[in-house]
């Protein structure tokens, strides 16, 4: 079997399992020929009354972070990036206690949920935006982070962008969004636990682990650097799904240092650009998966970002089943995205 | 604390979890409200050379079941329902042995893919169909199960419906799909065991101990018969998510009685109907959980067919951290499709 030599034919089908996750992801290349298989992005214009323009700000809630020019006051023009509490929150900050009655387990829904504006200018794409914005913006998470680690009311933060009205985004503005839970998220808990077990058997870290074979296939890496790696997983859920990571494992993304934050912003546009001017896919989610707060490094848990284009629909098998139908091969999108 | 007294006020924010799969699910009313939160349905109109129509047999893959006149040839017209393999199909048949290289496993994609298509005439909204179309749909569905069933070449069979673009549909003549797998699903694996471990412990079925506590409260019933339920389950992870199922616990839909099979369809129908006429909602997924076929009635698993209007998109949190946001709690959705 040659499979990690090259991409697999055309017509070949094939089920991988997502070592952590477990869920089954059925490659189907001829799926990607039925009509109306690949979505053309939706556009989105940004209308006058933008409330994220910058001279805006008094339609905002107030910032609880900006990248600010010197001498310029909070909620007033000045700003390069600027972070405010949503106006429409998941969540809020009172905390409650967890309520168990037999099969109805709830608690108040505590946390914080904020927007990382990513420029003062009417924008959409976040390509269009210069490298040192894109490093501006890392920074702020990387900043916003810290201090809510170190108020220490919540387990759990996580960073996700969605851009494109596909992938589910309702102001085009670019933007992202700062998700802060009390509980731990199910995907990060189970990357978590998954990680720990794997530290405890085999005495070293899965996430290096798995860099270390992706490196030396070779097959499924988009770029390579001294101290990174972007790459196409294997079990790929969606198409074109790209996967940034540094190659020595450290749990917290709030602990990163200023090179390594340059590194993974310079890579995340990169990877970025790469999709747009590979497949036009401008329509995706970015998450970040970082460790809970209370996480050390024992686990070998290492920091990620997650990108998923938004090309196709998500359907009744995949919400309903939790399997996946990818297809494209990562082999051939890691292949496309590296010729560009 | 009297939340299951009534409706929870729509400033209140709560997290839920799934008592089964875990995944927590954010109540957040006001959601609801920001910018194109609810996604208009997309008008799809079907085309002349519709493959699905009645006459156009030539245009399809030759059919595995059909429910036709008598006196009729299969692959012409005179049918009710027909069920033909899937033209780009996700699964097919040879089957592949399991190869497990370390990080990466996988085998042959194998399994069987095939469409239902539900109407002779050229319909888009299934709601527009007689009632006794819709029971032939369902008895279809039985029928092509318990073949499949018998041959005994897979582990486990879903049908699922991708009705309107949002939803997923490709075609817009009306369709649902059939999907058997040499693998279990997660989702429907996940809730056998579940179900098998609370038999084991609680000395009853989940299902069953489930509705009966669903019929005590009321809150969250929209349709109730002496051997049926509907109803939107406590932790719905989508707006006006609905369940519907027996309440005398039995694994196989394959083997449901004729008068099972009708009553289903009734309440299905009676469901996707107020679904429309309440909220407007034609873009929807249902999808039928059964058990595998392996299983006997030991667990208590229960099949049930589980009904998501497709109102929202589905973004980066969703997708990114296996959590979920609801605008609409489901004591308030099922008030609203009783009062119909």
């Amino acid at each position: 079997m040659t499979e990690d030599v090259s991409t697999p034919s055309a017509e070949h089908h094939e089920v991988r399992y997502d070592p952590i996750h477990g869920w089954p992801v059925i490659f189907a290349p001829p799926r990607a020929k039925r009509p109306n298989s690949i979505l053309s992005p939706t556009a989105q214009s940004i209308p006058d009354s933008n409330p994220f323009a910058e001279h805006n700000e008094y339609l905002t809630t107030r910032e609880s972070y900006a990248d600010r020019q010197p001498d310029t006051k909070p909620n007033t023009p000045g700003w390069h990036v600027r972070i405010i509490p949503n106006k429409y929150p998941v969540l809020s900050a009172p905390a409650g206690e967890l309520i168990d009655e037999e099969l109805r387990t709830r608690n108040e829904a505590t946390g914080c949920h904020e927007v990382i504006v990513e420029s003062p200018h009417p924008v959409a794409n976040v390509c269009d935006l210069s490298d040192d914005q894109f490093l501006r913006i890392f920074l702020s998470y990387r900043a916003r982070l810290k201090v809510i680690a170190n108020e220490q009311r919540y387990a759990h933060v996580t960073i996700f962008k969605n851009q494109g009205r596909a992938a589910g985004a309702s102001q085009p503005h670019v933007h992202s969004q700062l998700m802060a839970t009390s509980f731990v998220p199910p995907m990060v808990s189970t990357e978590v636990e998954y990680s720990r077990r794997y530290q405890l058997h085999m005495g070293c870290s899965y996430f290096q682990e798995l860099i270390k074979q992706e490196i030396q296939l070779g097959t499924r890496i988009v770029l390579q650097t001294d101290a990174f790696s972007v790459f196409c997983p294997y079990a790929s859920r969606f198409a074109f799904e790209v996967h940034l990571l540094p190659l020595q494992p450290q749990p917290h993304f709030h602990l990163a240092t200023d090179h390594e934050v340059r590194e993974a912003a310079h890579l995340m546009k990169q990877t970025l650009v790469r999709l747009q001017k590979s497949i036009g896919a401008t329509e995706f989610n970015y998450i970040l998966h970082t460790a809970p707060f209370a996480d050390d490094s024992s686990s070998g848990f290492c920091w990620h970002w997650e990108i998923y284009p938004r090309l196709s629909g998500i359907a009744g098998w995949e919400l309903g089943q939790g399997s996946y139908v990818n297809p494209i091969y990562p082999e051939f999108a890691a292949e496309t995205l590296v010729s560009v």
